[in-house]
């Protein structure tokens, strides 16, 4: 269950404490110029560096161990693994015995029957999305399109100008806050999105609700056209091409991409683990007790997801785009 | 691309003016009495009866084909089909000339060069969710879980009780309305949901929205909880089945579910099709002009796509369901 | 697990006695000309009426309820029904007590505790096979290749001339005999199937022994060629289109289709059901006890299977000819 | 399409002289003791060293980097690696001039379009069957049966006790010869396979035809029973758990295991590489040329593929095995 795609299908593994976590990129056409430096960047764009993310170092370099042959793609598999570094795996058994409140430490308890890697999150760490950033990296390669991503708001806090001040004060308090991302991908094509279960939407709302933390998602307007009516939000065609005047469906009708710019919110929620005493239940007590999580955690993630998103919204579009490129005259 | 599902998987055909829609359900474990009452209970509930939902007819009997043999299911793939009947095909060719704000006209004019069936939407029509519901149906016979949905907001409208008046003004208005619902499972068990890519809230999020006019999904608070700090978002467990003081998180942990109730918001776009003139680009003119639909439509489908949202979600959890039972001691 | 293909994919539904059979064909491209004579003139080649085949009529009209608009082929997964007729369900209950020898009566009956429709065989049945012809057709109207395919042995007879009289004799001792079928396809191209789990090799075995009665599969010369060192087995290619001198490979390098004739062997065992009395274990008396089967059956079945494989080659091909059409520029 | 299973689910890459090879062996449940001996034991079976063998030398170790803790696993993907060791790039190019009879060569050229990795045979080499040998012994650990090989046939011989004087004839002919073998899996169960597309022998029939050099495979008698009437090949059931006095069948029917010996016999063609001077079209030339191959070369590749038919067949087995496992009560 940790494949995603039809043509373009990738394959992620690893867990946070481990030797590596890494990706196989299947379905990559041959002749591709794989442009390292395009990857690198990309993984940049995802290191914490910000007021309010974690002070942790990660180097992340992806090495490239299949599939590229004198620069280009071979037609094979691409497997992209990025060594687990500087990791401390002292002590993380505590979590057996109090669960922390956010995390996947209870459920992955009771599915794996204890038998699961614990250490840093393990395979729910937000960790293995750096290796969907590489990977999305390979899939923006083979399309025609132009990605972007912003932070609309975070926590109360909507003007984006004043977001280090808000975020030094939620840090002091040793608390966290989510976020609202916006991610847009322009010089789209029409047609992109196979019904009825591959459509546009529903993939993006799958791969978008596969990455940790992530909570909501919505196309366009979303949630906040509710207060609209039919002859409000029905988006105009104004030219054969199929531009609208507005873009309340947010690129997408009846499932598949009609030529305008894709649009794309996503709720992340605050992240889990924060500085502040909680409590949860003791399974050692038997009882509800306080815990105090250590550790350098991020206060937002949703400041450093953004390229996430992206990345994982061209790995959905690449497979659209090869499907769609099997049905062309 | 019309199936979905690893185990229990449905395979989606037909088209709104053709012979037949129907589902075949794949993965049904022997054994399962099948009660044909309760398919037709839950049919009866996406008709349309109230204000501002549309006064055609359906009558949407279930024809059961294959796979069940003395009352029980047989093991075999179970044949689900719906009689198209009561239709009218006279003109939609118009839909060519001036495809209609909203709909999927001109994306499925492009995509299926020209050779689609344009008749009532045709497998873009709402009409394929009725065998979705007969779908979610059987779902539910294998599933110890209690479904439930409500409607939580119609455009301004939040409080339900005004809600035929609400509609009735927007019927005279000519106009339509979009609004929120909320899926609820009760009963849950821990552990449902496969990282990477099958987590729970990741399989929701796509099959919502491969649902028509769905434009938004969030699992438990979602957008809403965009104001809570972390302190105030996670939620706390009191117990060792898992029980939280809070369900922000709706019912998942880290894509797993968590025991709690499993809560789901939709946003509902507004019906495409209204009765006011609106304007749309003209193909024969090559500009933009004046567009008239008739037909009698839904001026708020989303006060009957509830079961629809409910019994998608039921589908959804049977395969995960199975695939967790694939690993039990 | 009753859906076959990537892009081309067919789910296949139905058991001998219950309403219908059929298979739903997603992934078929929008505007072909889909020609109902074809899929009839295949169909009636399955049809028993030879020596040797059972002399049950079967209709097999094939009924097309969605998909198809104006002649031509939508872009939505065709359904394809032929109903059940002229079936007597009056006694098959002494299969639970004596399993058929060679027949899926025993393990059915524990996969599926009991639940199984076993009247006619249900879903083992070489009814089903039907539907996979029809299937076919559709495969082939997007296919530019050439099929056929001939019996090569019969039992000990290699001599077809003889058939009428060989298999006229083995209908008189009661018994039955098998058969190795060659399915050719002409005018293939270079490069369709997909390494490493999508090699044609692999599909076309899959797929063959998917079919009831098949036992073996081979690609080329197979286990004849057995007693050829490397030098003699090995094709010289003789042109820049691939042409070789020899085809012991049959049509296949690496797993991809090389440019010759694709050349597939079929071994079909001999009919399990035979007049001729034989022993079985009784689940009443609790020990071996002699078995009579009635009812009036193939006792060559190799006979008439020959459009089966034929057509289920070209539903294989069909897959990876849409697939490799998205990796052309 | 480098992807195989549904629960049980493998992910292969590498080529044979990029950095490395390696699968991802995704859907092992949790809890399993790993024994890392084990796959050692298995990947030495499939090392050279005997008469007809090559001299190369293959260390082959497997480095475990993912879904292993404490010994046990976890739940996660199994990552693992082999390094791709003492490797000779030299050159390769002529390959591009000159294709090898019998190889990937030309297909790969022209399906990659010239992008493919050349070296070695690339993703076509039988190098890549190492990390399958390793993903096999993983799936064994979770199975209850017990698992065999041996060869049945090699050229014309037939008394495997002389082997190496007749192998080493072949080698000093520089030519090479191809063989039959039995795979053997002892206590089964009843009941694994899905039908339609699933069965047991059409999963194994897929998987033995993706391995390099097979051709053909049967299971049970296969195409030796072609002489064979129904009362002859019929396997009489002689106990209440379904063991019959004879085999024919192979230990499965209507594509189900019956709970006797699974028995499966696989083509293995000559090796391609022979010393001996060939013929091949020369694409510099523009006409058919001699080719003499260099490198040392398997004569029989038979005569180690045991080992790796064995383990795929568990990798079959293992998924199946999680299948069925989801529908007992």
């Amino acid at each position: 269950m940790n494949s995603y795609g039809t043509l373009f299908k990738i394959t992620l593994y690893g867990e946070s404490h481990q030797e590596a976590i890494g990706v196989v990129v299947d379905g990559m056409p041959a002749g591709i110029n794989i442009n390292e430096e395009l990857i690198a960047q990309d993984i940049e764009k995802r290191k914490p560096k910000d007021i309010g993310t974690t002070p942790r170092k990660e180097v992340d370099h992806v090495h490239i161990l299949s599939g590229v042959f004198n620069g280009f793609s071979t037609g094979s598999p691409i497997h992209l693994m990025i060594k687990n570094e500087n990791i401390k795996s002292s002590d993380y058994s505590h979590l057996k015995k109090q669960p922390r409140p956010g995390h996947a430490d209870f459920v992955s308890q009771v599915k794996y029957q204890g038998f699961q890697d614990y250490r840093g999150g393990g395979r729910f760490s937000g960790r293995l999305t750096a290796a969907l950033v590489a990977a999305g990296s390979l899939a923006k390669m083979i399309l025609p399109f132009k990605f972007s991503n912003k932070l609309l708001q975070v926590g109360t806090l909507k003007d984006m100008n004043r977001l280090d001040e808000y975020l030094q004060d939620i840090v002091e308090k040793g608390d966290s806050v989510g976020g609202i991302v916006e991610v847009r991908v322009s010089n789209m094509i029409v047609g992109l999105g196979e019904p009825f279960f591959h459509k546009l939407d529903a993939e993006i709302g799958k791969m978008m609700l596969s990455i940790p933390a992530v909570k909501g998602v919505s196309i366009g307007d979303g949630f906040d056209g509710i207060e609209l009516l039919g002859s409000e939000f029905n988006d105009v065609m104004t030219n054969q091409e199929g531009k609208t005047l507005t873009n309340h469906s947010g690129g997408t009708s009846g499932g598949l991409s009609n030529g305008n710019d894709l649009v794309i919110k996503v709720f992340v929620k605050p992240t889990s683990s924060i500085q502040k005493e909680q409590q949860t239940f003791d399974f050692e007590k038997g009882e509800v007790d306080a815990l105090k999580i250590g550790g350098r955690h991020d206060a937002c993630i949703a400041r450093r997801i953004g390229i996430v998103l992206e990345n994982t919204v061209a790995i959905v579009l690449a497979d659209l785009y090869l499907i769609n490129k099997a049905y062309q005259k």
